[in-house]
């Protein structure tokens, strides 16, 4: 028997499985990206749009469907209430991930590789998982302790204002002093208030991040904490020895309960047995919400990829050993602004990642960067204007209002002082199209899942 | 040393502690019960209202203040927003419960006993838990495999009307078919909004419990699986040899999960440390919502109270050796009737009990049965109906109505044909009277805490 044969003959028998999770910060549109994924998948063979993706191009992408997933506990993908609401008149768009969820695919296709020669098909276990991007942002709470978290905090600029409630009541709070359950949670629950505010106002870097999210943990004391301010002089030995009912020492028993309890749980459960990762990031609505909320993105960002960085000297690899073997970070929503923009958009998200992408070279992870509009919700035209062609958007707002205009230029890199002076970049936010029964319509999609499950449908 | 004067020095020394857990299903009075408990408390030694209590009317209890509970993951009960909710123009009642939540007492007092020759105070610490009744309704289910858990499920009577669509969608479900991930989460759906439309209905005997407050598991798996009907005539050994993917399989793996990751937890990480338990029944309510209902009750308190049969047989005993030593079983809402009805409303309470009572005094469990109002809402005036002295209540409804009313006679036991041909009795709501800024009113609720706490208060 030729050797190839042999070889294909073994692989058939052995089912193929990926585990890829997308994740990125709260309406990095997430949950838009896996419908839509899902969608294209499920649409294989028929009206697939998904021309970068050779499997499909070629034919050989003959279907997928929904199977149980392994993990009974953790909620499915609500892949039919996005629909539902894509669906609904006038179009919605999905509701936002709201912690991890998950769902199996069964994809069939037949391998396309030269070798092959037998009529059958092969099968590949995909395992989409969606989780908040906040979640990775308390990774760097791992290698703190209490008193250099606090250290670590600061208020400043505009978060300032948004904590001034909160910074006045615990600027003279004692570590040292007798804890009152009933004050502490009170202070805990303004502090909270800082975050939410700070998370409004369109900051990114916030932390703990599950304080913003809190589900069942809702009034529990491990989200009842805060950093104390006024540390940097006391002396650590005088600290560690303060009695258990101090006020120090209860909220360190939180601090170290929460990295315990809430953070190292979903590395060790969930993240570490990713083999795909793709980060999803509003580069234009950070554009769009001007310098302080693009700086603070763009830390939040640099925090969050430390999740990916496998270096020798990482903490998460000496902790958790994580086996991602493949990285898109990705830059939504394209369709929000005109085509010849797009290559601007993509460079610039590597701009904003410059930093950590570094690291990831050096750690020789490979990642790829680009632009996509999971579910495409505008057409771009060409007008003309002072007899030149420009081109322009067309789309409905989301109050409903048809319209055709042009957002502006997409800085190529990190934008400076004057392209901020000159406001040169308007965002509208676009409703959803009605679905016209085919996969639904995206950008770049297809070349998102070409890097991320390509290899495996050979 | 004189041999008392040496074991109270050993004893104060010991920090005591208690774990006392408040349960009962939805809407019995679980919030408002832990919420008055607590002002009462913490009132002590002011303006308690603890007259059944010896040692409040000792003048010996001192004070209780709240102190970090011992699990740092489980929520704190909401005390101060039922004190905000009770406080509210008009005055509300609390939040219901959707989970497991604890507070933590730190109780100062001075010893009564004549030995007693110190001048010193004793602390007891008081661990206060509130969960839905209706997760201890599962408690059953450990006893089946999935089966039989089938086999014992009935929708007659009612209820067939509440679960008609979803009886119709699985008439003719065949276990054998290969699963379809998408229409199972469907037609567990179907089951979850009969489940829910029975509880509005009033029904209480509704399993699985977690169906019904999902809380982060919303969307998982391990919620969505449902009885398989037609099974009675099913060969097991042919059921148990089913593929994987198949129905029969995938419900029954669902079925296992909830068994062990859902119900066995509960009562391995929460129940079996109680020391303590009181159960919350709301009679009246069931009194006036007629006999199917108030039949339902019966069998829901019945399947409740097998967690505390801690006879030799039980399973409960085998799985978890739990430890309550003491039990408390109260009618609620007790001013909602004259007060010369409240022995009839205990009587009608030990009746509708008879069974598991029975079985609880075979197995040694100490319990008592008493009427209480925890809050209460209404006073007892006497008016003059021709020419008797008539007992009524004065209160505001719900709608914010002031009122004088006779709702009725309660019957001293189970009621008969004739009582609801009358229709005997009308329940009617009241709203929580504004705080007088003293301890909350109440009716007994100091003859619980005397059983339930009084003895470590000597």
């Amino acid at each position: 028997m030729p050797r190839n044969l042999t070889r294909d003959l073994l692989e058939r028998g052995r089912d193929r499985q990926l585990r890829l999770a997308v994740t990125g910060l709260s309406r990095a549109g997430k949950t838009a990206f896996l419908t839509s994924l899902i969608d294209q998948l499920r649409h294989a063979g028929l009206e697939a749009r998904l021309d970068l993706l050779p499997a499909a191009r070629e034919g050989r992408l003959l279907g997928a469907r929904r199977v149980e997933q392994q993990d009974l506990g953790v909620p499915r993908f609500p892949f039919d209430r996005a629909l539902a609401a894509l669906d609904a008149d006038p179009p919605q768009w999905p509701e936002p991930t709201r912690g991890i969820s998950e769902l199996r695919l069964s994809i069939r296709y037949r391998p396309g590789r030269p070798g092959w020669i037998g009529g059958d098909t092969r099968r590949l276990t995909l395992d989409l998982f969606d989780y908040p991007g906040e979640w990775l942002l308390d990774l760097p709470l791992l290698e703190h302790d209490f008193a250099s978290w606090c250290r670590a905090q600061r208020f400043d600029g505009e978060r300032a204002a948004l904590f001034a409630d909160w910074q006045r009541e615990v600027a003279d709070l004692d570590p040292a002093q007798e804890v009152d359950e009933a004050r502490l949670a009170e202070l805990a629950e303004r502090y909270a208030e800082g975050l939410r505010a700070a998370r409004e106002a369109g900051f990114s870097d916030l932390q703990p991040g599950r304080f913003l999210l809190p589900g069942e943990l809702e009034g529990a004391p491990v989200l009842q904490f805060f950093p104390l301010p006024g540390l940097d002089e006391a002396d650590p030995a005088v600290l560690a020895q303060l009695p258990p009912e101090s006020l120090y020492a209860t909220l360190a028993r939180r601090f170290r309960h929460y990295q315990q309890h809430i953070v190292k749980p979903f590395y060790r459960d969930h993240f570490r047995r990713f083999d795909r990762q793709i980060v999803l990031v509003d580069v234009l609505g950070a554009l769009n919400a001007g310098p302080e909320r693009f700086e603070d993105l763009s830390r939040a960002l640099t925090r969050l990829m430390q999740s990916f960085d496998y270096g020798r000297r990482s903490l998460l690899s000496r902790l958790f050993a994580p086996r991602i073997d493949r990285l898109a970070i990705a830059a939504t929503k394209a369709d929000h602004v005109t085509p010849e923009q797009h290559p601007r958009l993509t460079g610039l998200l590597q701009s904003l990642l410059a930093e950590p992408l570094k690291d990831l070279r050096f750690a020789d992870v490979p990642v790829r960067a680009l632009s996509l509009a999971a579910i495409r919700a505008t057409e771009a035209r060409e007008v003309d204007h002072r007899g030149q062609r420009q081109p322009v958007l067309r789309g409905t707002t989301l109050e409903g209002e048809d319209t055709l205009l042009f957002p502006g230029e997409v800085p190529a890199t990190l934008p400076d002082a004057s392209f901020w002076r000159r406001q040169g970049f308007t965002f509208t936010a676009f409703r959803p199209r009605p679905r016209d029964g085919g996969a639904l319509p995206h950008i770049r999609l297809d070349a998102a899942l070409e890097w991320l499950i390509g290899d495996k449908l050979t």
